[in-house]
């Protein structure tokens, strides 16, 4: 995690608590303000994230090492500050970096101002947190806590679709390839058809009750078309 | 949302921010601390959801007229509280709060304890957020946060789904019953698997291009069934 200038020692305390929380360890402040009894009584149980934090004098140093950088933006209409195209909810977020293989940073930006756009520029993909239109703009630390919340659900999500259910879903897969055969589906499409069977299966979660009640639909089918 | 006895008038106005961030405006504190400038200070542009907040002198006063009571607490092992059977996760919660009619509420405990056992007996339901078993116990207002924020996304989730793509499941849903149809499937099982099918459709919230691939797929099955 990065803080970019953050100017309320308060604020530092509570994002080391919320990473702690949610299994982080890594935070890099970038200029910050000084930090004293108020950023530690505010960390709570996670003073060992202030303690090993590392100091830069830039983002762009803070940065160097990362192979994929997410900023962080409120949606702010009364900015002028360009709408970047590739912003990213935070569950979407979590889902990418389920696929990215390297080290991920998040960028947090000022209390006042947030990320510069230039800023933002360099970023790979810019994280906003869908809000009331009415009053958007979320505290440093509570935008932390949606976003590595979304993180650590994922995670432990796609842990748990990969191990326990995966005998079931390749099942479940396996009589969808069969159907796919039997109906004589389009030989160049069925690859990526099977792709996207396997994602709607695993952004679905299902229940054993569900997966078992799906096979049976699917075993009937392919009975009825084997007769 | 309630807030039983909280201690720092910071945390009730970071709640009452993020209150507003997500749309939520009723705020009940049951013998909360001395409010002041630091709590209107944390409350930043949601001061009226403070302003409007009803006191109470206790929980039983508090939720009343509620008709569904949610409590938060945390995952401690180090404490003798019981685990109620029935917590929820955020997600699961939100799901729940669009299938139930009337007022819902949400307590939120003491900063040191959480909620005492006797008063999460009285709640329909628990949530616990997921975290590190390292250090689960988030702050009170991080916490609310995350339930808030899946709140939010539920909402314009269910909205969505009923809104936009209503035509496209639906005819989804046609092929679903059709297919259930010709391969005999049993009558006394089809209402049940239809609503589970629907279901796991809203749950995996499909793309155009994802509906218009599994309609191929139906469709080429119920074709080579009818043959």
């Amino acid at each position: 995690m990065i803080l970019a200038e953050p100017k309320f020692q308060g604020n530092i305390g509570a994002m080391a608590r919320i990473m702690k929380n949610f299994g982080l360890k890594s935070l890099a402040l970038v200029n910050p303000c000084d930090i004293g009894d108020d950023c530690l009584r505010r960390a709570m149980h996670a003073k060992d994230v202030i303690e090993n934090a590392k100091y830069f004098e830039s983002l762009d140093l803070a940065v160097e090492d990362l192979d994929f950088i997410a900023g962080t933006s409120g949606i702010d209409s009364k900015s002028d500050k360009k709408h970047l195209r590739n912003n990213l909810t935070p569950r979407d977020f979590a889902s990418k970096v389920e696929e990215i293989e390297g080290s991920v940073g998040i960028v947090f930006g000022r209390e006042s101002y947030g990320l510069y756009n230039t800023e933002l520029e360099k970023c790979d993909t810019v994280i906003t947190i869908p809000a009331s239109v009415e009053y958007p703009i979320l505290n440093i630390s509570h935008s932390a806590s949606i976003i590595f919340y979304e993180l650590f659900v994922a995670h432990a999500q796609e842990k748990q679709i990969k191990e326990a259910s995966g005998f079931e879903r390749d099942k479940l897969m396996k009589h969808f390839c069969d159907l796919l055969d039997v109906v004589d589906y389009p030989e160049h499409k069925k690859k990526k058809t099977q792709v996207m069977f396997q994602r709607i299966l695993g952004r679905a979660v299902l229940s054993k009750w569900e997966f078992h009640t799906l096979m049976g639909v699917f075993s009937r089918t392919l009975n009825t078309l084997n007769r």
